[in-house]
């Protein structure tokens, strides 16, 4: 069977499982992603051993991974149960004015990418899948060829958990990684209605590029990562600089650099204190343990970006840890030299930041200004350095999802406040989330129903209101019966 | 001056504008609204009478399209001091989770390209125009060049309200239409960060690729119209077929069938009562008062294609109206002839219907399914009818924003719970809608603000609910104050 066979027969199936899953019990998919937290859990060692195997990271940190995957699996299920995540909007019939109800639908079938360094959290069966399958869509997951076997003994699970639930087939699927055709089949593929993507700015728009080639563009949510640039401001670097190393330096060698909220640019305005700061965290970098990084791909594209980096006019080293595994390093640049070269505006995916020293709160504000789309901007900021340069405030809040202040991007809290994703190239759609009950929105459309007798309504949308959800009435939101 | 030099000082003007009206208090942006509809209705009888002259369309007709922006624009006004469509979500800090809040932030400029069928309510200041602006954005009109006075008028009473009111300059600008080129300059301007269409197919699609093309794609919401397929199930023609004929007769008829939810198909199972249904809707038809179109290009479009699907293998008029201006028309097709020839399935618009008369369910349900995504789906039915095929019921869902039980899907309801847009190609993303409160969410992205300190946050996201709007507070929706 050629690839583009496989992926035909995984997506018809997809599609013929569509309906069923859309309209299927809120309990059930509850039930459905609950149990492949268990499932996850009853893997025990051995998906921590697989995983630490074929990604290099360590068991403290997978198993914590694994505990951010189950608790996103368990926070979807918890949402469907509560059940307001559908946003009923209810306007019952006045003089010129027919009833008319509305609600979220699955859009169907999706096909998930992902990521290498998130094998659990943003995998088979991560935040993409799991607010997919909550949604109430079918999902086609790809294997990353980073952690093949990882990703089949998640797959295991979830295909286990569906077994107990009576999932319908075809609602969970598993197609190993057999090179780029299968990403370019599955998206070009027309039962599938959308697409779930994390990893680098070439991947995403590859797969962004092929969706809207088809007869029928699909939407395709693509996080892409980004450089998340950290102002180190005046007041705060001179009053508590060193604290301020210290903490950064723990967010860039996290992981091994190895997070899309990885800070790998840092700004500030020259000044004694900014040269103290780079000295201190020059010397908390040179101490830093390397490890592996998550395969050998990723490992030489840091060493030849860092290379080309720390060999661009005006970059200086200011701190590198020792060899052996690729080290972690930081340097700086002079905002001048900065604002000439593109090239340092870019990624360097590991455990690297770049300081660029400006000359005055202009050119700060200009560095910051030519950057792209990000997913996070912080700033370490006393009041004063605000109150001095609001302009900053409003350059964060135009080019990222979320700002950050007094504290480092890593760490993405899962809760409804979160916001992943930002302007591109952060992501390919800034009006979502990939972290939090509302990544689900990426999936559903709404839907509305004119005219319909009681009977005939979905319960979201009855007048009684079965499930107790909150529901916009008449334009205000109640949790009433009509 | 050329094209591309105007559009670029245009652009850049609107993204000069860009934070200050995205920071702007609600009751700033609320008053301009309101201003906008109050200069509009001083334009009195001169806005009517050009837009008459210009669109062929009737005094009553206008003055209710009229009364129809004027109530977008004060719906949007009553969002914005309402204050809950920010969508705050505040979850407090705890043990390892910092204190995180969210809320929409507007895109920046938008380019709105307006419909030659909606010379007010979804033009200059129509409901793409009010709800940018009450999102936060700069907007950028390009005058529809079917109503290029019309136009004028209306920019004219916008640029009253802006003075009136001291809104910067650059937040509304009005271009006049140079062509196609101004239209592409518009999309690919660096400023521009999303576009708000309504007309045909090829337009939208020419504008959405040229998003695409640009090195930071940006989201296109194109409204681009469907057949809208009408579903006459047996019992109801059985039972009341006469009455629904004459309901039908009006809604293709309505406005010389010029709007993109008039019903240009309908289908149903061979039965003496179809059969007698469409006769009695020729004869309807027959005595439909033709009008001339909104203009030329229209007009010859119609004839055209009618003439081109009235000579289609199979199809068989069923009553056309005197001719003189384009005249109505119905006609019927077997259902293996319209399964066989897709050219039927696509729009012809105006005031013309084609039933597909279909030998069994099977093949209404096949009918159906062969269709592309819809703006509306609507079903003449009695209980037995959806009891005896339910599968029409899911393909509707599937198919279409919108669902009409025993209704015409012409007149598109302003309120919370409608659903203008659908699956492609009825818009380019079917997870918003073009019409109602909602269509706000395609001008804003949620941007989340970590471990702020009170007097920093926005207003709707202080601990103290200053605005006494709706917030989702650690998961849990509440008016109260934290």
């Amino acid at each position: 069977m050629t690839i583009q066979e496989k992926v035909n027969i995984t997506m018809q199936r997809a599609g013929a499982a569509a309906e069923a899953w859309s309209q299927s019990a809120p309990e059930l998919r509850a039930r459905f992603l609950e149990t492949i937290a268990t499932e996850m859990e009853a893997l025990d060692s051995i998906l921590i051993q697989t995983a630490m195997q074929e990604t290099n990271l360590d068991e403290a940190r997978l198993t914590g991974e694994r505990m951010r995957t189950t608790g996103q699996l368990r926070m979807y299920a918890a949402m469907l149960r509560e059940g307001s995540w559908v946003e009923a909007a209810i306007d019952t019939a006045q003089e010129a004015r027919p009833d008319l109800r509305k609600m979220y639908t699955a859009l169907g079938p999706v096909a998930v990418f992902g990521a290498s360094n998130f094998p659990l959290a943003y995998s088979t069966a991560g935040g993409d899948t799991a607010s997919a399958l909550a949604a109430g869509c079918p999902v086609v997951v790809k294997a990353h060829p980073a952690h093949p076997r990882t990703s089949m003994l998640v797959a295991g699970a979830i295909d286990r958990a569906a077994d107990t639930c009576d999932v319908p087939t075809g609602v969970f699927q598993h197609l190993e990684d057999e090179g780029f055709d299968t990403g370019k089949y599955l998206v070009m593929h027309p039962q599938t209605r959308a697409v779930g993507f994390t990893g680098s700015l070439s991947g995403g728009m590859a797969l962004h590029g092929y969706a809207q080639q088809r007869p029928d563009p699909i939407p395709v949510f693509a996080e892409m990562g980004s450089v998340n640039p950290m102002l180190v401001l005046t007041e705060a670097v001179s009053k508590r600089g060193e604290a301020i190393a210290q903490t950064c330096a723990g967010s860039i060698t996290l992981g091994m650099g190895q997070f899309c909220t990885n800070p790998g640019l840092m700004m500030g305005i020259d000044c004694m204190g900014l040269r103290h700061f780079i000295e201190v965290l020059g010397q908390h970098i040179a101490q830093a343990k390397p490890a592996p990084m998550l395969h050998e791909g990723i490992s030489r594209n840091y060493v030849e970006k860092l290379a080309q980096t720390l060999g661009s006019k005006g970059v200086y080293l200011a701190g590198q840890s020792d060899a052996g595994a690729p080290s972690a390093a930081v340097a700086w640049v002079s905002g001048d030299d900065f604002l000439q070269n593109p090239h340092l505006h870019e990624e360097v995916f590991g455990p690297f930041s770049l300081m660029v020293i400006c000359k005055d709160a202009a050119q700060l504000a200009q560095a910051l200004d030519a950057l792209g789309g990000q997913l996070t901007c912080s700033l370490w900021a006393e009041p004063e350095d605000l109150q001095a340069m609001p302009e900053l405030m409003s350059i964060a809040r135009r080019k990222a999802g979320r700002i950050v202040l007094n504290g480092v991007p890593t760490g993405v809290a899962v809760a409804p406040a979160m916001t992943h994703g930002g302007p591109f190239p952060a992501s390919t759609d800034s009006r979502f989330t990939a972290v939090g009950i509302h990544a689900v929105r990426r999936w559903v459309r709404p839907v509305s129903f004119q005219n319909f007798s009681d009977e005939l309504l979905p319960d979201e949308l009855k007048n009684k209101n079965l499930r107790g959800i909150w529901r916009l009435v008449n334009n205000s939101w109640t949790r009433d019966d009509i």
